[in-house]
């Protein structure tokens, strides 16, 4: 298990040893949970780090008609709910299921500040990781603010042009799923939308390669 | 100049004595910005922690068609654009804009770490600070999934009724202008729905408590 954690972000750059050592100066809990079973409601406060050591776990949002939206999934080893620990409102606002049988360590608040006082790695650590987080919701929030899943690639599309000004194709940079994820959508709808888009002639799709065709079409696309 | 900056969050705890000598251990900059005026861009590394001294600045994301989305208002004394700071794909996403005239004052992230890295208390208030933006920008993604503002009203007013059980009403927990924001839309547009629930029997409004009349309505227009 414990060689497991060397490939976790927050203890990137420790060896195995150190990281025994550190666990073994703070208080933490190893829970196992048997697939769909509930590991923390939406309404908990957040009060400790997660961590999964095994398996696989999905966020999802509930509202009150019972539809659920899928907000995130995160695969062993990885931390998770992170976000949330250090608010004066800390809600998780997310339900976090077990997708599969799932071993999940925690880290009391307390007891992680203690290693984040202490070790400048790991605080860097978490800074990444939470700040990535971040980055992952405003872009989420970016693409939820258009409605149509065409709109949403056009935008993502056009975006990733000027990330390689020099080059006339580029590769999609997330997997379908990812996408899917980010566009709050299933995977199909990501998968014939793109597919419609390349259909109606704005885009060409090549070995994963994208090219625009017509930029302005894309653009109008948006209004 | 210095005594504002005790009423900061980032600096919560210290004495404005400390505050100056802790500044005075890092480099910083100062800069004024004119009403209007752009700070940063949404194509920029974040690579400092900005603090809004004087003045107020909006964030706001533009789209290609050139409609621009205010995500965020902040006044002096706050900081701002901190959440990216970390991330590995660290870009703004937003451009922020003076309102007024602002003066911003600068620390460079290596800098801000050395702060952390020292000062526990340092360290306890910027995760605070990061992990309080991270609840708003989830809380406002919650939202944005719905598409009407009847909606977005309906799931607010019911999940403020969870947090008063014992209440028949309960005050609304933020101004118009910052639900308006919460919601993406424009605070006439926050107003003149929140007037329509109260005509069409869902809820009532008195000296601004909130009462719930029809709570299987309001459930019904989640469908």
């Amino acid at each position: 298990m414990f060689s497991e954690l060397a490939n976790i972000s927050i203890f990137k750059g420790l060896k195995s040893a150190e990281i025994v050592q550190l666990l073994n100066s703070v208080s933490y809990h190893i829970h196992t949970y048997e697939p769909e079973s509930v590991i923390a409601f939406s309404s908990d406060n957040s009060s400790a780090l997660f961590i999964l050591i095994e398996g696989h776990v999905r966020g999802e949002m509930t509202s009150y008609n019972d539809k659920d939206i899928v907000i995130s999934e995160i695969h062993a080893p990885d931390t998770f709910a992170e976000g949330f620990l250090f608010a004066n409102k800390n809600k998780l606002l997310v339900n976090i299921i077990a997708v599969t049988k799932a071993k999940v360590l925690t880290i009391p608040k307390d007891e992680l500040l203690k290693l984040l006082n202490k070790h400048t790695q790991i605080l860097n650590n978490y800074l990444n990781i939470t700040s990535n987080r971040f980055v992952l919701v405003s872009e989420k929030l970016k693409f939820l603010m258009f409605n149509t899943v065409r709109v949403k690639l056009a935008i993502y599309i056009l975006d990733l042009e000027k990330e390689f000004p020099d080059k006339k194709s580029f590769r999609l940079g997330k997997t379908h799923e990812e996408l899917a994820t980010l566009f709050a959508i299933t995977r199909p709808a990501l998968t014939r939308n793109l597919l419609s888009l390349k259909k109606d002639g704005f885009i060409e799709i090549n070995n994963k390669e994208i090219k625009i065709i017509d930029r302005e079409g894309l653009i109008q696309l948006l209004n």
